[in-house]
């Protein structure tokens, strides 16, 4: 039996920084605590365990990464290289570049390297305190490539000190070979590829890229459909470059989230109040393509959805694995406030995955997955611009990283 | 005598992609490079000295930091949490905030604690490749303060292992002491200020920030006579915020750099070319005080004017310690192309602080400071957002820092 009580710190267990601990104490016992509160109300039941001293450091829960496509064969550097020198788009696609180049490595890659690469991009979150994480298939497009996907996703999982939710995202993009066919492909992805990879285990979620460049309302609805009959929650990609009701279908069929947004309207805002689907901001893609309708967080905040923030990390329009400067963005670009910023990559980030109840926040009975920081104030956490903060980072009341300083 | 041969790479040496070298060997001797060029050709006499394998890595010189405060008291996350709440700048400036609260800190820190402050700033650059940087004075505003910060930047380059230039920024803003007499403050800079910290060797560069709410063209100019006057090379902090001819003043004083430079205009891109005046472009205080005003890429590219980045690391408009981070918003936010950005951290650089002959280019005779960089292709320093790419980092033969991966 291990115990420890980790002392002498600040305390944020809700993601709130207007509630927090002075002088807090967490005990901790096999992974999970026991107990946390202002140090000098531990019960005396706790007082002999050993001690971890943590200098007067903040501690909040460890910080959730709800979006991201993390598992992809090659990068795009190259390509971003040649649209900064002035080739079109046009020219990139006929060179074989965008998502099709992407997908085409992923379909080549094997698994070990694969893994291999997505985690050299997992390590930098890990780093920054993230313990929980989404990764999403959808740059296989075939049954056999999105289950390699999925499985690296779990290995992650398994090999890496961080908790991983899985997405089948097959209708992310239409397969070059199946082009002028997308219902033929939405079939495909309902009937063979989602029911194949529920049975392995691999899908915790279902999520579909609903957009004029991505898949109809009608062929979102079959996938959720298809999932409904699974009894798999689903996301989606929506409101991104044009407002195309999305969000309103997603609250429907009471979506975890509905993820991007920036062209969201009242309607929709109003759709996934109801249902209780969380808003997925994602600053690092809106920065990337550089966009400039911002998402509606006015509405956002009238209707208090919850709004969680996240990388995207992708290669094409959201190449991030920092989630501390997407907070810096969130605030920057978004001028969302700090307190939203902090629950949004905490107990609202733990929402938009459905796991409310095990991640985000820290109380009894959880485990004790937490984030200390060498920071004085909170705010700093989304003030700094590239700044590793993280001191150390403890799972299951293991600490599985240590910062530098 | 050490010497070393540093093979198993592949070489950027001038900071350039399009001219490197696929298999590349470096001969250091006692820190200096001896001779470098494709493994193939490695002259005889240096085939038996020890060899370091970079196992294929992408090496370039070490980058340069070209335009810092990266000394200062205190910082300003809760002001900026305050102004996403809603506060107004008014309100802030009314509590003590904005840069006179960075003042009040900075007067109020002792050596050490500025010294441990900022060395935690300067840790991440370093760990980026940095082997040089640019620090300047400007929160103390006051002789006894503005010494602090040099003596606190000059202690720096002797405790890390990266080489500091120091630039003296009296005149960054009005002391509050002398509201309503911006004249007589420049005269306390000119006359004793400047002299007492050059005979005291603190100085390097002279600096000034020339703006609306700085200091007017004629007191600029009163501070680069005073500077001419000691032999001290000029900078200016110009057309930041608005087109005050600032940049034609910097040149006509043969500044190294002019900085920001949002407002140039056709003239000032003319008088900095006719002078080698580099302009040095801050893409993290454009992003993070949301400016619209895209610097003028195209005149400087058609004059062919050296452009350099840098973080403009400081609290109030930039609080960022990420380069890399920099040249991606250069790519992504100014539209810079890759060549220009690595360029613009390496040789161009290390012109703004007229150090070419010294830093931001790999030959023989120069002191072997390099980075090696984790990357298939070396766009990717340009297209990853806050992923740590630096593997190595060697100054002067010496492996000073040593990436986790
Ligand atoms: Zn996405
Ligand atoms: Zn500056």
């Amino acid at each position: 039996m291990k115990q420890t009580v980790w002392h002498h710190l600040q305390l944020c267990a809700h993601g709130d920084p207007h509630d927090t601990i002075a002088d807090a104490a967490i005990a901790v016992q096999d992974g999970r605590i026991e107990w946390l509160g202002a140090a000098q109300e531990l019960p005396a039941a706790y007082r002999g365990w050993p001690r971890e001293d943590l200098a007067g450091a903040w501690v909040t829960p460890g910080l959730v990464e709800c979006h991201t496509h993390l598992v992809y064969g090659g990068q795009r550097a190259d390509e971003f290289a040649q649209r900064l020198a002035g080739v079109s788009y046009e020219e990139i696609a006929r060179r074989g570049g965008g998502i099709v180049s992407t997908v085409r490595a992923t379909r080549a890659a094997d698994e070990n390297t694969l893994l291999r690469t997505a985690a050299a991009r997992l390590e930098p979150l890990i780093a920054e305190g993230v313990t929980a994480i989404e990764i999403k298939s959808g740059y296989g497009l075939d049954l056999e490539t999105e289950r390699k996907m999925l499985r690296v996703a779990r290995q992650l999982g398994e090999r890496y000190p961080v908790a991983v939710y899985t997405t089948f995202l097959g209708a992310h993009a239409l397969p070059p070979d199946y082009a002028g066919r997308a219902d033929d492909y939405i079939d495909e992805v309902c009937n063979r590829m989602l029911p194949a990879l529920a049975d392995e285990g691999l899908v915790d979620a279902v999520d579909v890229f609903c957009e004029r460049i991505g898949f109809s309302i009608a062929q979102s609805e079959r996938v959720f459909e298809a999932a409904a009959r699974r009894n798999l929650p689903v996301k989606m990609h929506a409101e991104q470059l044009s407002n195309s009701g999305g969000a309103a279908l997603a609250a429907r069929y009471r979506a975890l989230s509905a993820d991007h947004l920036e062209f969201l309207d009242e309607a929709g805002v109003a759709a996934m109040k109801e249902a209780g689907t969380v808003a997925v901001l994602l600053p690092g893609a809106y920065y990337f393509i550089r966009e400039t309708q911002l998402p509606p967080l006015d509405l956002l905040r009238r209707y208090a959805v919850p709004i969680a923030i996240s990388t995207d990390s992708n290669p094409g329009t959201s190449p991030a694995t920092s989630l501390l400067l997407m907070m810096n963005m969130a605030a920057t670009l978004f001028r969302m406030t700090v307190p939203e910023i902090l629950q949004g990559v905490t107990r609202d980030a733990a929402a938009a995955l459905g796991k409310q109840h095990v991640h985000g926040v820290l109380e009894t009975g959880r485990h004790a997955d937490f984030a200390v920081w060498s920071v004085e104030s909170l705010a700093e956490l989304a003030y700094w611009i590239g700044r590793p903060l993280c001191a150390r980072v403890v799972r299951a009341g293991q600490t599985v990283y240590a910062g530098r300083t």
